[in-house]
């Protein structure tokens, strides 16, 4: 076996490990809280189901599901940060970014090149693939808050104001889902599941 | 809200329950089984990690991952049929067949015939996608198998005779992980996880 080969398959061996790195969000059941391999698989068929409402130029859905599979690897070693969680924000880049040096050289050059890449730019979020790509993995959280009675909403006293700007990307480019997600939050308010005063 | 709208947001409400059909595959870290959006999750990645060994043309990965997106979603209504399961295999068409006639049709019509069909393409490994999309969906519990000490051979008294047949798509199509795949075979027979004799 070459050492390429090997290398490859210690990386999908590491990548067993995103089946134990939990989320905030809970499953549509209530039964335990959702993982990072988990979400990814459902970001990218969200992603491939809900393609028609991009309302961009440019998307390449192929691109997008790759970034789907691979955008949370990082936290196999850099752990989840809650999207409301403004400390664990302040670090966030600093751990994923050694976590990236550590992961992505377990693949030959090029191919870490390419999966860093693509992570990198679905960080960013400055490319039309990379903004439907973030709009459907906040998304897919919502969604299952919304099946939950706003589990994480209620748990970490979110308010509306947080959840509109973490849900900005899908106002820019899904206005049919942007629909849905208005209709969710209103509903959310009216029952307490998200405080209306940014306070 | 549109009716089509509707109908996919409950595809991807469905789609949760994936999360809770576990298989007999147990995590590398043996902590517990593992279920159909990890595997599919990881299959996808695996899929596209490997590419480059996939020895047969014609091979389209951006399809081939859509199959591993799709291909065990009938299972969220027919459960999971171990590979080894003689009797589960006898009922295995009907039940899942019958589970696709009430997943897809959520979806608006063009959708559910597109997805309905790489699941069956899939099924029928006929297609060089399919046969390489097959290679993959086998090899990924078999690499957990090898880091659980055989888990799932040893509890079901697996044979050589039966493994080297669930993995004959790998040595079809990918000759380099073919090695790999029988140096596995080798120790673990060697090791006892996986009976020799076929009796």
């Amino acid at each position: 076996m070459t050492e390429k080969l090997k290398g490859q398959l210690k990386f999908l061996i590491e990548a067993d490990k995103m089946k134990s790195v939990f989320r905030q969000t809970i499953l549509a059941d209530k039964s335990r809280a959702e993982n990072d391999a988990e979400h990814s698989w459902h970001f990218a068929l969200m992603a491939l189901t809900l393609f028609e409402y991009a309302g961009i130029d440019g998307v390449d859905i192929n691109r997008v599901i790759k970034m789907a599979l691979l955008h949370d690897m990082v936290e196999i070693y850099a752990g989840d940060t809650f999207a409301y969680d403004t400390a664990g924000y302040e670090t966030k880049e600093k751990r994923e970014s050694d976590a990236a040096d550590r992961l992505f050289p377990l693949l030959p050059d090029e191919q870490a090149a390419d999966y860093r890449a693509l992570w990198e730019e679905f960080d960013l979020m400055e490319t039309p693939d990379a903004v439907y790509a973030n709009a459907i993995d906040r998304l897919q959280p919502f969604l299952n808050n919304f099946l939950t009675d706003g589990h994480t909403w209620v748990k970490h006293g979110v308010s509306a104001g947080m959840v509109y700007k973490r849900m900005e990307p899908v106002r820019r480019v899904m206005p049919q889902i942007w629909e849905f997600v208005e209709y969710v939050i209103r509903d959310s308010r009216e029952k307490g599941f998200i405080r209306t005063e940014d306070t």
